[in-house]
């Protein structure tokens, strides 16, 4: 994963002596020469005391591999535990062994940090369950699965950023602090000053008028949109939903893209699709055996590799919410919500859509105008029938993206914000309709969910770094 | 800027007939050859009739630089005016102008979306003073002054992002909703669940504990640098404090970095002196004419520019506080606040000490135990004389970095908490001490500071994206 952009200070010299050529751990598995004089320094992952020889397992986090640590049984003490941090130096050479590359030969060993292996949880050689770990939101980045997933997240993160800046994109760090809730959805934080920081008894506000967390950042960036003409954002955005949930968190990532000189709304589903294959491609080939640990022990029966594969391949497939309803009226499946023109489609719905169409990623497009937000585009074909809305739906999530073309002209934006009285509220917005407004659309796509879909992972509590929102532990 | 990351779909085919390429106004301007049947999008920034001939100046947010049309006088219409959004086809052609490689002789012109110039706060071809432009933060975008902010912004933050990932380090999304004060500074926003997404009215906590918007990663970092070694944080933090000042903001960004193994507070200032460095180069060489506006416009007297350079080009220096106090204790000026050992440095202070050394930008090591928080170091020069702690200073700015050694040895760290009463508080923060503690480090730097710097811009509030914590128009 990290050695493949180059650049590393890969041979840094150690200022004590002997100067020993510091390395990673992922550095001395990749070498190509052996090498003397090398220091590598992490956390032991199994000691193996024998007559003859002392074998150490070290990780220091920049890959899912350990180095081996073949050392002289005189060098063990009994510091040396599971947990431990150290310092080792010696020699580099070819391991004998077929599954790795490189071995180091210890000439000296240092216990920098001892461990104190009866307290920690994490215990030598277990694989310990996700639910297990997620009990201990400090230590947990230290077993294989967190290490992997959050190896694979920081890569995956790196990838949507290149996509977008290759892609002539400006980055936008839209407001997290907002007075404008986007959808009108009503599960807002607020903030306020806490009690110390308030200036004064008497003020209402901090900001003079009620402020919140961000639900979305895509109104500011239509702002953006219309200067730049593409822009995207990628950053927290949240909910005070129950958070109890499998599903759901308090606080998620967003990755969130506008883009102005649309033709139609297959300019966004392109953009859609693009994004969801560079990225998973780009994850794929940068962290291989870190997806290779989800897809044998977490995801289950293989399926999601599977899946990856077939998605990268083909096109994705379109259909509208029109034919979306039609192909549920015929399903022999009985649902539990009776599938009607005009209603939201259910997870159960979703779900057999998905299946119908293959098992492949699916976007449902043109919903019904009254079950969207005011901002996406009318497609005129009946009077306020449909809009130019899209949602992706994947296997094994549901929906994993969202967009429409939004509303640009004056007029049908104005008289829906009337109709819904919204339009002092949101008077800057309809301002932007007045000076140069240009046909625009626009995703968001859930990060936390993108990496549940390529990992195949159940609880959206694992694919983040700190677990949180369980209510129990916040960090 | 954009361009010269490759990649682009620079040729997109577009769909309508004529089958015109498509470029952004950065492509055509970089464009070798003369080309037919090119289209390009975008505002228009100046139109000029003359009788033979009509001049538009279009701009798409893809550069600073706009792409001079040249038309037919027959293809002028009234709705194309300053400000209005046109759709140019024709050819692209070397133009006669020594300043600009390339010009698009128009065959159509299409208004896409026209201009209420009268109510249209920005003016043709004025240069609108900062503060004016900030009153419209849905529409200051289009100004020159704040398109060039923002591309360098963008790119400022890609090249923080590649800097850290080239390193070896993992990114990580350190909790925004977090229990944890860092620092113990009052001056937090607390968050609660508005009124309606309360999901009962016992319930005093949406998480059973107060919960306050983050002032730092810091520690969360730590714990992740306990497992991957290098690991950083590029998001927003936020303070409560009097947004009024040019100097503070509710809501900023931070770049955070921890490193483990460290030898010594070098460790830490290197990768400080590092990161600004390749930062500030990269958006030189990818930003140049945005860059230059700032320094010939909006920095006085071209003294941002030549600092820059010195900068690049020489080591940062370093002193320690005890050197920093003997320096201001010989200073001829008089202070507002007499310098003396065991006091915080006043920024009257600091800016003197960056002058003393040359106008550079300059470290200042090793403070009084008793002025910086329990995480950090004792240096044992004395009993809890000083820590292993950092600030860069640099010019017109004064602090743009903190940083320090964390102190990873428990019975140092435990004495200190429990001394302030916070043992109990931060008994997970203890843990990460007793399981394989190593010697480690970190810094953050605040990313608007930053730019502030190499812009030379005086005001915290122009280099944000939305000008919202101006109390006032929080959008």
């Amino acid at each position: 994963m990290l050695g493949a952009r180059g650049g590393w200070q890969a041979l840094r010299r150690c200022s004590s002596l002997p100067r020993a050529v510091r390395l990673r751990v992922r550095e001395a598995l990749g070498a190509r020469e052996p090498a003397d004089e090398v220091k590598v320094q992490g956390w032991v992952r199994s000691v193996r005391a024998q007559k003859e020889v002392l074998f150490l397992h070290i990780n220091d986090g920049s890959s899912l591999e350990n180095l081996q640590v073949v050392a002289d049984p005189s060098l063990e003490n009994r510091d040396l535990t599971f947990g431990s941090a150290v310092e080792v130096e010696g020699k580099l050479v070819k391991s004998p062994h077929r599954m790795q590359n490189m071995e180091l030969k210890a000439e000296t060993i240092r216990v920098v940090g001892p461990c104190d292996t009866w307290l920690f949880p994490l215990k030598m050689k277990e694989r310990h369950p996700l639910e297990y770990v997620r009990q201990f939101p400090h230590l947990r980045c230290r077993n294989n699965t967190l290490g992997s997933l959050l190896r694979i997240r920081s890569e995956a993160t790196a990838a949507i950023h290149s996509f977008f800046q290759d892609n002539g994109y400006v980055h936008i760090h839209t407001p997290i602090i907002t007075s404008n809730d986007c959808e009108g959805a009503g599960e807002l934080f607020q903030i306020e000053a806490s009690n110390e920081a308030k200036e004064s008894a008497e003020k209402t506000y901090f900001f003079n008028v009620p402020a919140f967390l961000t639900v979305s950042g895509q109104l500011h960036l239509e702002v953006m949109a219309g200067a730049f003409t593409h822009v995207f954002t990628f950053g927290p955005t949240f909910r005070a939903e129950n958070s109890q949930s499998r599903r759901h968190l308090a606080e998620f990532y967003m990755v969130e893209a506008e883009l102005s000189f649309t033709e139609n709304l297959q300019d966004v589903t392109q953009v859609i699709e693009d994004l969801v294959k560079t990225a998973t491609s780009t994850v794929l080939s940068r962290c291989p055996r870190d997806v290779e640990l989800f897809h044998k022990y977490v995801a289950p029966a293989q399926k999601t590799k599977d899946r990856l594969e077939q998605m990268l391949k083909n096109k994705f497939v379109t259909i509208s919410y029109n034919e979306a309803v039609e192909i549920l009226k015929q399903a022999s499946q009985t649902f539990t919500f009776k599938p009607e023109w005009g209603c939201d489609l259910q997870t159960e719905h979703e779900k057999y859509l998905v299946k119908h169409c293959g098992e492949v990623p699916l976007f449902v497009i043109n919903y019904p105008y009254d079950l969207k937000p005011f901002y996406m585009r009318d497609n005129e074909d009946g009077p306020q029938r449909t809009v130019a809305a899209v949602d992706l739906l994947v296997p094994g999530i549901g929906e994993l993206c969202g967009g429409s073309l939004r509303e640009e002209r004056l007029p049908f934006l104005e008289s829906r914000l009337q109709r819904l009285g919204l339009a002092d509220t949101y008077q800057w917005y309809l301002d932007l309709r007045k000076f140069g407004s240009v046909p625009h659309g626009g995703f968001g796509m859930g990060f936390e969910r993108y990496l549940q879909y390529i990992l195949g992972v159940d609880n959206i509590k694992d694919v983040i770094p700190f677990p949180r929102f369980s209510h129990s532990c916040l960090l």
